[in-house]
């Protein structure tokens, strides 16, 4: 069950507007948010009746468990207007599911998906003004969830706040990026929670990232904790490498979030007679690869960007350059999973999602 | 420079105590809070003048980075009070140094020593009525900083909030406690966050421990996520291992916590000519101990419990007993600790801290 006008949600709307205030040609990524936000509290063992109200401020204990043990996950998704004012989403239901799965593994009570799908369309229909017209706009979406219960007892909360909020964005540019791969440090361990959205494993990413950026580098590629042997993911995003003509990347696992653009763009090849192989990929094949020409191209994959191209990689010590391609295959999967979203392209997979009037 | 006069904090003192309607006989740990609470906000980089004010609720943006991308870290820390009514703390330079080599892990701005020492202090002054008298009664002091810029880009923060919370605890029993070995979950990989006292590696041991807790155990002790061969910590302590008379624990690394109380344990069996091996200690050899009868004891050791004794554990199906002895390393060290935190015994070391009046 998805959009349900059964469920009961409270909806209190904000008095005014602040639309007028944005300056939607020069957005930073993350910054504004929309006038209302949906708040659904988990009591006693259920999660009670969402809200919508206008966007601000939440009053926490100071011992409230997602300050001291982290128990906090979070989806990413998008909202997109086509050329008939229509509203669409992505695949919403692999963000739905994904965030129920990364809950299980953080011992966080799943969200029915009723509430999800009802309470996120209502939610957009408030705030279908901040999504606007063209391809690269969108209304990013960040449904999370944390974990409120006070107390300082290391142990899973019985008090939980599932939240949306709502950002209009740009498409993201992140200018020529070139990636260390890390040798030492590691997003996440086997038997850990890398699968997870959660957000303990972003703050961990930020100091390596940080030394990356003094040695000249924006993003890190991730290898696996035990040897360093394997690529894994770039920055917060899944990572591909085109050698030759054949593209290449990890398959999911403990370590590795299962992304939703990562699979879109696996479809996407199979469809298009790209050869993708969905494997471990070597560190060592990819330097080899670059030494010998072969390696045509390296991008990672996510929500906020789509698709980001990687100009460069260091290594122990060296650089390597990636040719600049004019026909690349970031930019085919980039346009056509952009088409898709903006109903601009045949949806063959079935991947767009009306929200309706 | 640790205490500091000239330390400018702003104190708002709370115009009623709510110590009178706490029942201090039936005390559950880190759920009832003092009347103050310390806080000291980063911003502009630079730590603000830190506030005593009345325990209460923080207000929050609902895109603080806290609560998407865990940048979060925290000490555990406890007062007591001697038989003269003076108040000690111990060693808390290590909490310190341990609170700033978490935050620098987690690409927090460091917090300035006198700020802590003097923060505490004060703070300690105005609620010394909570800290009784008592052997194994204490103050559990709760140091934290967490990232509350808004903005759901994941990137460090430019915005932290300081802060120490007091919960008044009593001794913290456990009850007999049989623990896991965990083949399939890891708490952390290396060259990730484990070493740090990060909020996100706590919320990743809860659905592992919830899976033994199912199979009838009450926590985990964690192995290497690389080969599970290895012992590395308890539930959220780190782990002891005695084998005829002789102490072994793993050594401090990337994946295990650098713990007071465990260094603390291994200078008294140093002083007390108890044989301590400080060395990674493989799965088999406690399991060869356990079946030859050479396993004498298992016992976690950490700032809540002081020392936590294990009367048994399960392997690959397997459930191992230790013997129940009269005479344990468990209860000597645990009433060494206590009386050097206590001042009911000399000081050799120096760890005791005297709160000044």
């Amino acid at each position: 069950m998805k959009y349900d006008s059964s469920v009961d949600i409270n909806i209190a709307k904000a008095p005014t507007s602040k639309i007028d205030s944005v300056d939607f040609e020069n957005l930073k990524f993350g910054h504004i948010f929309t006038d209302h936000m949906l708040v659904c509290d988990y009591e006693d063992g259920a999660w009670k009746t969402p809200e919508i109200k206008p966007y601000g401020p939440i009053q926490l204990d100071p011992s409230a468990k997602v300050f001291h043990y982290g128990q906090a996950v979070f989806e990413g998704m998008k909202a997109y207007r086509d050329d008939n004012d229509q509203i669409w989403l992505f695949r919403p239901d692999e963000n739905f599911k994904r965030i129920n799965k990364s809950s299980a593994r953080l011992a966080i009570p799943e969200f029915p998906e009723e509430y999800f799908f009802t309470g996120l369309e209502e939610l957009l229909k408030l705030e279908k003004d901040w999504i606007k017209k063209g391809f690269g706009n969108s209304l990013y979406i960040r449904p999370f969830v944390i974990a409120t219960e006070p107390g300082v007892l290391a142990s899973p909360g019985t008090k939980y706040k599932f939240m949306i909020i709502c950002s209009p964005a740009k498409s993201y540019y992140t200018g020529e990026v070139r990636v260390q791969i890390s040798e030492r440090y590691s997003r996440a361990a086997d038997g850990g929670v890398g699968a997870a959205k959660a957000a303990g494993n972003y703050a961990a990413q930020f100091y390596p990232t940080n030394l990356a950026k003094d040695a000249g580098f924006q993003q890190i590629i991730w290898t696996d904790a035990n040897t360093h042997e394997f690529l894994e993911e770039a920055g917060t995003m899944n990572v591909f490498f085109r050698v030759n003509d054949t593209l290449l990347t990890a398959p999911t696992s403990d370590r590795i979030l299962d992304g939703v653009t990562r699979k879109s763009i696996i479809a996407l090849a199979e469809a298009n007679n790209i050869p993708v192989e969905v494997r471990r990929v070597t560190v060592q094949e990819i330097v080899d690869a670059a030494k010998a020409g072969t390696l045509k191209e390296i991008f990672g994959a996510g929500t906020a960007a789509v698709i980001n191209p990687i100009q460069g990689f260091g290594y122990k010590g060296e650089k390597y350059e990636l040719p600049k391609l004019t026909d690349t295959y970031a930019s085919f999967f980039k346009n056509k999973l952009m088409k898709i979203q903006y109903n601009l392209d045949k949806d063959q997979f079935g991947w767009r999602y009306l929200v309706k009037e």
